[in-house]
């Protein structure tokens, strides 16, 4: 039997992974699960995407242009024009099988074998998996659920910086914490990335998605790193089309930019409906992402309110993105969200919520965590944090 | 300025990338460009799959499963039965983004940084590009033109296999050359795969488009491989939808499989419509499949017949795919191939293929060949060999 490579036997698995044959034991035993697990909002897909899918009149669904169409590209140069930046054009988009492949290019342009990212913990999960593929490694910087997850102290990043640091990752508002980072904290990042000439790579998706009337600072509001910056966006989150995959990036630097389009180029095309669909969705949408907005913050309202008031559990308030990082009173969140699946239910129902430890480059870290994803409607936000009251004084470890 | 990572510098371009601006600037000037050079049929998607579109009846364009919808592989299934391998079932596939990602998959399963790829040359350009990316050397065993580009002697292979050798790739059909293998020659490298324990890939996403009745030989046709063998499979070529980026790879091995899984995981799911659109393309395909098999033939006859009249020019008969591979009376094809964009035309038309040189390990080899995809209808054929002969006589070197 042949060897496996050594790149697949350090691949990570998700964080919820090994939880999913305990999801469908559950569920086959006619338990309702709530799923707080994921990322993949009940909320609908906008209709103007919606309807475009419908009024598609191709004959033949040919490849797109590996930098993605024109006329999507041209929606992205609009999009990017209303939230400030004028200077970019259609030149500065490739378009991307969703946001994961962004992040594979944005690694693969700047990282050889070996290299080293420095990104603020708890990070999204599958940053582990796409650093793996290619052989980079992470160096995490451990931010606190006491301090709300804030950016670490800068002096710690510059400690970590060696000659094979290639880039520093971050995403803002971040999953899965949900924070929105400080003007002056980027602002530092920067300086850093000038300094030590490091390329800062920007997980921007959840962009929208800021609450309390804070705004998202971008990373292109640094002109100075104009040859260091790579952002990442992708239209799943934003308009609620997680299927459609279709993510980009967007770059300023001629240098980075020709180097990502080799691989765009080699993967050949983007997917061609979901360009469609997303250039659909960008008109007009503003009511749109309004509305979905106060959704997002009634529920996150609700669900921080009532989690931080179960005896023992302890939940910052996030600013942006849909995720809570909340900490359990319980030694072992992944034996905990396990025995919700396997053990628990109250009344014919239970819930399913990410352990943190996937999200930390050292599992211990996030022992204690879990990750509540808010994107269920508020009647089902209350009853799954009602059965993890439940649940908790009925664990006993 | 930061450095651009070394895989990123020696990432291939596409051997027609450096031709799209004479393209374009041909086109700017009002001259006709008959497009040869790609693998994009003119060929309409099945009415089915453009009928599903139109009734997708979603709200929320959700993720889909990291492996692929069940109904969707339900329909692999029955499509693996109906050509033969009635042992697999919905676990043997993982849904992909093109059949891109499916190499990208198999590769990264089998191989790490510094490991090597045996591909018999000339082969699909891309392959440079997908081993580039992660770090894998491609090991060419050339074949020539003049023996149609059969495979190469068996001992050819065993004296390039080392200790990095973790497989061999083959393209069956192959694209660039149409070749198709003999039982002997899979058979052959078969038991070589086994002697030394390594992985066949076989890239077989042409597998419906063989002429002269003809039958493509699957290397699932051989079980004592189920723990040494990756399909790579596209339903891009077969039902002329490559912009819904849908592949799949095949995989009797469980280790294997649960390997590749991991790298399907952290990119999270392959696209939702593209799997619903396959899903139809399936259902009762056998008249289409025929029909356009029968056109490609059409096609293949004329095109080859036509230049071989060329004086010079010398073009085996492909048995399958909708590539061949031929030689021209000129120096440099590559050379050639721009003079016809930036230079020639007869009538306001001119006529682009792609350089050979491309599809080589040693872009020397393949110095004086073009690959000319016959993906369009007979008159345009016609009158693209026209002009090549008409520009041969032009064209001094």
């Amino acid at each position: 039997m042949p060897k496996i490579s050594n790149r697949a036997v350090s691949m990570p698995a998700s964080p919820i992974r090994k939880l999913v044959p305990y999801a469908l034991a559950a569920k086959a035993k006619g338990t309702k699960v709530y799923h707080l697990n994921i990322g993949q909002p009940d909320i609908e897909t906008p209709k103007t995407a919606l309807d475009a899918l419908k009024n598609i009149d191709l004959k033949v669904l040919e490849y797109a242009l590996s930098e993605g169409n024109l006329d999507y590209r041209k929606q992205l140069e609009k999009y990017y024009h209303s939230i400030g930046f004028k200077d970019l054009t259609t030149d500065n988009f490739i378009v991307t099988n969703g946001g994961s492949e962004a992040l594979n290019f944005a690694l693969s342009v700047v990282c050889d074998n070996g290299d080293e990212v420095i990104i603020p913990e708890p990070y999204y999960a599958n940053y582990n998996g796409f650093t793996n593929a290619i052989g980079v490694k992470v160096v995490a910087i451990p931010s606190s659920i006491d301090t709300s997850f804030a950016l670490p102290k800068i002096e710690e990043f510059e400690k970590k910086i060696t000659e094979k640091t290639k880039a520093i990752l971050i995403c803002n508002p971040g999953n899965p914490t949900g924070y929105l980072y400080t003007r002056e904290e980027l602002q530092k990042l920067a300086e850093i990335a000038l300094k030590h000439d490091i390329v800062i790579i920007s997980d921007e998706v959840y962009r929208e998605y800021v609450y309390d009337g804070e705004k998202q600072i971008s990373m292109l509001e640094f002109p100075e790193l104009k040859e260091n910056c790579i952002i990442i966006d992708s239209e799943s989150k934003r308009y609620s089309m997680c299927g459609v995959r279709i993510g980009f990036l967007v770059i300023r630097s001629k240098t980075l930019h020709d180097a990502a389009m080799k691989f765009a180029q080699a993967r050949l095309s983007p997917v061609l409906i979901g360009q469609i669909l997303a250039t659909a969705a960008h008109d007009n949408d503003a009511e749109y992402i309004q509305s979905v907005r106060e959704e997002y913050t009634k529920r996150r309202n609700l669900l921080v309110e009532l989690l931080n008031e179960v005896p023992g559990v302890k939940c910052p308030t996030p600013k942006g993105a849909f995720y809570c990082v909340a900490e359990l009173p319980v030694e072992d969140a992944d034996d905990f969200a396990q025995w919700l699946l396997e053990h628990f239910s109250d009344n014919g129902e239970t819930v399913m919520v990410a352990p943190a430890s996937g999200f930390y480059s050292v599992p211990e870290l996030g022992k204690k965590q879990v990750r509540i994803a808010y994107v269920l409607k508020e009647e089902d936000l209350r009853r799954s944090v009602e059965l993890i009251k439940i649940a908790l004084e009925q664990y006993k470890k």
